[in-house]
């Protein structure tokens, strides 16, 4: 028994269409409908097929489905919430992939009053956006974080993590509040610190931009595949998860002070100390199987 | 006809083991001999053979050779130098593959007056260090700047330069000073910002150790990599590159804070711009063949 029959995704890019080729693979009798705001998003999903219809409108995506997922920069929730609102069925719930919690949960409360919203972050992507960047197995052995708000129905809840875990995902329940504190540091701060990296590097007078491509083996070209992720997601990101963000950023930058200060004044141990710790975090994301543990993320040295 | 016939190799971990093999590989015919300070990595490299001969001090391992290179912690390299001196063949060339390069050159200078000393760095590696870790194809496609002092022999800066090109690498010649310039942005900085991340976040009270490895694939997994890197190599880097990583660390530190403050106040143009930009440089590195352009570094998601 599915937990969805007809599902509709607002938002054709990257995590939207990853969406698609999921349930295609593993719920083939769902009837999937889709929407863009982009013409030129919605031209290339007609031909590639991903959904069975690609609407025009938001409103007239959603009016058969029983699972709407908002798959849009945070910043735009609000904005389709209120977009769909006249056409969606009463027993429709309402998802989205949000990559910050609270204020999703606030705005489509305040749009879509009423309506039953089960929001989720599935933490998975590539630095790929739009219709093309999609595949069925991007949730594969990926965490989807749900984050219920206070009184949601359990059988709408058990449907959505239902759904989830169908698209290979294990699924894990959390307070919006804290998945906003998690994700700072897991997700947040790390690109903002790829981002400014990388700026800081493209701005330099006496090093050239081609001296800072040919030696980015050193271990600046990690940095530059998350600093080339979607420019409006992230600003949205950080605009929205503003007090988490500004909270670890600041413990980061007193940690980065004191190594300042470890190497100002020569002290190898310090130094020492944390480059020995940080090793064991790295085991245990591969031990845990978040990443490949092949050398150098498996890169090809042929 | 071979630049060396009998290369010594000090320092048997993921770089000199790495030479080693890829010396193998490409010009079988070269007399190979090693030397660990280490006994463990002495008797596991007699296992492993990727040298002719292991031998038991550092002058033994150079009484033969014609080209020796040093293959130890940027901090070791005088005591090595030392340790070399009065087993040194007259006309032999001594060089190195130290991450940074003034002080690796001054450190010579002082300890093998007289020497020819080539220094070079291979900007290439993994997370992994020892003996186990190294593998021929390292040098591959990646760039090794040399970086010859004032007044070195022309004819010997060529044969290090021939030695490096058939081991794969593209070879560029820099002046030391610059050289540590630029590997300050583009390596030492990268792995400075890496290392305080991952300790920050394993130092949080609110958010666990085990959330944030559960979510990490939000983007911080690609920094515990190069946090996982060798740490008395690392060490010894950011304490013989004190001004250069000084420098970068001030200009980022800047960088950081404009963005700081554009969040607070909701600056999300600012934000835009710099996601924007930053995509450019990630996609001049792939083009000039310097990272893997598959989504994700082609991480498997099966």
């Amino acid at each position: 028994m599915l937990p969805f029959a007809r599902v509709s995704i607002i938002g054709l890019g990257l995590i939207g269409s990853s969406i698609a080729h999921a349930v295609r693979a593993t719920m083939p009798t769902v009837a999937l409908t889709g929407h863009d705001a982009d013409p030129g998003v919605r031209a290339r999903a007609r031909e590639i097929g991903f959904v069975d219809d690609v609407a025009d409108t938001p409103g007239a995506a959603v009016t058969d489905a029983d699972l709407v997922i908002l798959c849009v920069p945070v910043g735009a929730m609000g904005d389709v919430g209120a977009a769909i609102a006249a056409d969606l069925p009463a027993d429709a719930i309402v998802s989205d992939v949000g990559s910050s919690k609270g204020s999703v949960i606030e705005a489509l409360a305040a749009t879509l009053p009423g309506v039953t919203v089960i929001p989720a972050h599935p933490v998975a992507g590539t630095e790929n956006s739009g219709p093309d960047a999609g595949f069925a197995t991007l949730f594969r052995h990926r965490w989807c974080i749900v984050t219920p708000p206070d009184g949601a129905p359990e059988a709408a809840v058990a449907r959505v993590i239902d759904f989830w875990r169908r698209l290979g995902a294990e699924v894990e329940t959390m307070d919006p509040k804290h998945h906003d504190l998690v994700l700072a540091i897991t997700s947040h701060l790390p690109h903002l610190i790829a981002y400014t990296i990388v700026g800081t590097a493209s701005d330099l007078e006496e090093v050239t931009r081609s001296e800072v491509i040919k030696y980015s083996a050193g271990g600046f070209r990690d940095f530059t595949r998350i600093a080339a992720s979607d420019p409006t997601m992230w600003r949205d990101v950080f605009l929205s998860n503003k007090g988490a963000v500004l909270e670890m950023l600041q413990r980061f930058s007193e940690d980065l002070t004191a190594l300042q200060r470890a190497i100002r004044w020569g002290d190898g141990d310090a130094l020492f100390d944390l480059f020995t710790r940080t090793r064991a975090v790295r085991r245990s994301i591969i031990e845990q199987g978040q990443d490949d543990g092949r050398p150098d993320f498996g890169r090809s040295h042929e």
